[in-house]
């Protein structure tokens, strides 16, 4: 079957077919971005009466070029990294690569097999954005790699930078006048990036010496576990403990500041004048909540292109040097953006 | 590079060196789920210690398998394609087989750019979602391919019942004793599956001899465009004509019913009496929604599991008769499955 689909056409066929020159053919193929609409439909109906048909993996044998990146996330079922994913398989027009995604489900050993089994297809380089595999191990597997917001001691990686988000929110609950601030989190949630929001958030909370609580609600894998615990703690912990004061409610991520919006509108039908609240993440959720939730959003195109960039150069050296070894890895925090919507002023 | 991590390590020296048998390593090798968690981690460390790196390029070449799936989405931005794109991803546990992903948005001149690149690499077989090019074309690329929700005349395929969902949603807002019914659909969703909910829904509400209101709201890249269009049709066209009767308001997709219940729940505190909506998608957001969202949902799973289940037969065919030629398109039609919340009784 593979034979039937191997065309024997080369540059000067199409060349030849389409009045075009070698050179417009080649850019057609190697940057298509830089050839005009027109002339690409000429080219691609010549390639079609041609009969023409690419053997990319012969190809790759022959340069050990294969335009593939290998990307690993923990899960498909977190909004983050379902956008990193697709932004990233969204760059291929300008970059050229494409991606082969394996979803580790937060094990050790499936995500080691995931690796090799990715740098069977002599990947060019790996993102990765799972925490179980350590990046001294990741370092030397002889091809770039990349993390989005892991472990990074040994390997370049771009960051959100976490503690300006809860710097970013302090501020803004400040500006509204709150007298209370509260924090709202799940025990799961203590990984690095959601230590560094409280402690932004704390840190400023203090420079203004204003008093903050911290909450915790329980969470598994249930969304209703999460419901149910944030409504007991509104109840017995927030509306009945601060009478008359204006209360700054941050919640470490959208999902839990929709569900303390929708539960002061269920019992008051709006928000009231002395709740303030913030998300985090920028989930679609909350612009569509019922009233659209202010936040702070991770600049996901940006951590995105800051990725490709950095990868894109470490394997262009690798290839200069025909061999990859890490020594200086990159570490680019990107800061995140206060978005303010209706749940503040 | 690829040669320095290329092992000549075999079969035999990996079972030589861990103890096991030779079927064992293979098993790892083409059927991992049958290892032992404890019996993984022994060829793990043995296949470290051997530096063992399996060269998949050169296999492809000698025997034509790739264990690679091209998919070709419409865009990145539609939560239904995000879906699809991610439970496919998460069957490779279960088929081993690995996606190269490309996104169309929705140009026919770059998705057939994008097809040809993908048999370059010899994808074994290719599940396309987006609507450009016609199934004739499709089924002459070769290669198995199927259809999820577009047209499919010389494919195969595997859709939802949308006229069932049609069905479904207006039996639930009967049940809900509604007088009115009202669809508000937009008018870009004149696509054949949203053409099947509606006939679906107005066939059925003739059937019980109610009236029904057909309203189209504005929609275009912003979604503050169709937040404007259905506050504008809501407070104009549904409050003040319909006095005293119960409406049963049919949204072709959850983002839509939720920007109605948000306008009643900003305006009256709560969903009025008279109210009842049921969307279309079983989006995350209808969950987290003010109220709960009732909503008729894809079974995305079973779409997922029997496109693949389609393609894999079709592979296996191929490979038997040494080329594919598509004769009998398969077209499986799968139930929509009513979701009923707190937006009716």
């Amino acid at each position: 079957m593979a034979r039937e689909r191997t065309g024997e056409v080369t540059f000067q066929d199409i060349a030849n077919f389409t009045g075009f020159s070698k050179t417009t053919i080649s850019r057609y193929f190697n940057h298509p971005g830089t050839v005009s609409e027109e002339n690409r439909k000429t080219i691609e109906k010549a390639l079609s009466s041609l009969n023409y048909s690419e053997n990319r993996v012969a190809k790759m044998l022959a340069k050990g070029k294969t335009d593939i990146i290998g990307l690993i996330i923990p899960n498909l079922y977190n909004g983050f990294y379902q956008t990193i994913q697709d932004l990233l398989i969204g760059t291929y027009d300008k970059y050229g690569y494409k991606f082969l995604v394996l979803s580790g489900s937060d094990s050790e050993s499936r995500e080691r097999r995931y690796i090799r089994e990715l740098l069977a297809y002599r990947i060019e380089g790996l993102i990765i954005l799972s925490h179980t595999i350590p990046s001294s191990e990741l370092a030397g597997l002889g091809i770039p790699v990349v993390g989005i917001e892991r472990e990074d001691r040994y390997i370049s990686s771009v960051s959100t930078d976490n503690h300006m988000g809860g710097v970013q929110a302090a501020k803004l609950l400040y500006e509204n006048d709150c007298d209370e601030y509260i924090i709202l989190n799940s025990p799961t949630a203590t990984d690095v990036p959601a230590f560094g929001r409280v402690m932004g958030f704390v840190e400023t909370v203090q420079g203004f010496k204003k008093p903050h609580t911290f909450l915790e609600y329980e969470m598994d894998s249930e969304y209703e576990t999460m419901v149910d615990s944030i409504e007991k703690i509104m109840k017995n912990k927030i509306i009945s403990s601060f009478p008359g004061k204006r209360k700054g409610i941050f919640c470490l991520s959208d999902s839990s500041a929709i569900v303390v919006l929708n539960y002061l509108f269920r019992t008051y039908g709006c928000l009231p004048e002395d709740y303030r609240i913030i998300g985090f993440d920028n989930t679609p959720a909350s612009k569509e909540a019922v009233l659209p939730l202010s936040t702070v959003g991770q600049q996901v195109e940006i951590l995105v292109d800051t990725a490709m960039s950095i990868l894109l150069d470490e394997i262009r050296t690798s290839k200069e040097y025909g061999r990859f070894s890490q020594k200086d890895p990159v570490h680019a925090v990107i800061p995140p953006r206060l978005i303010s919507r209706e749940t503040t002023d």
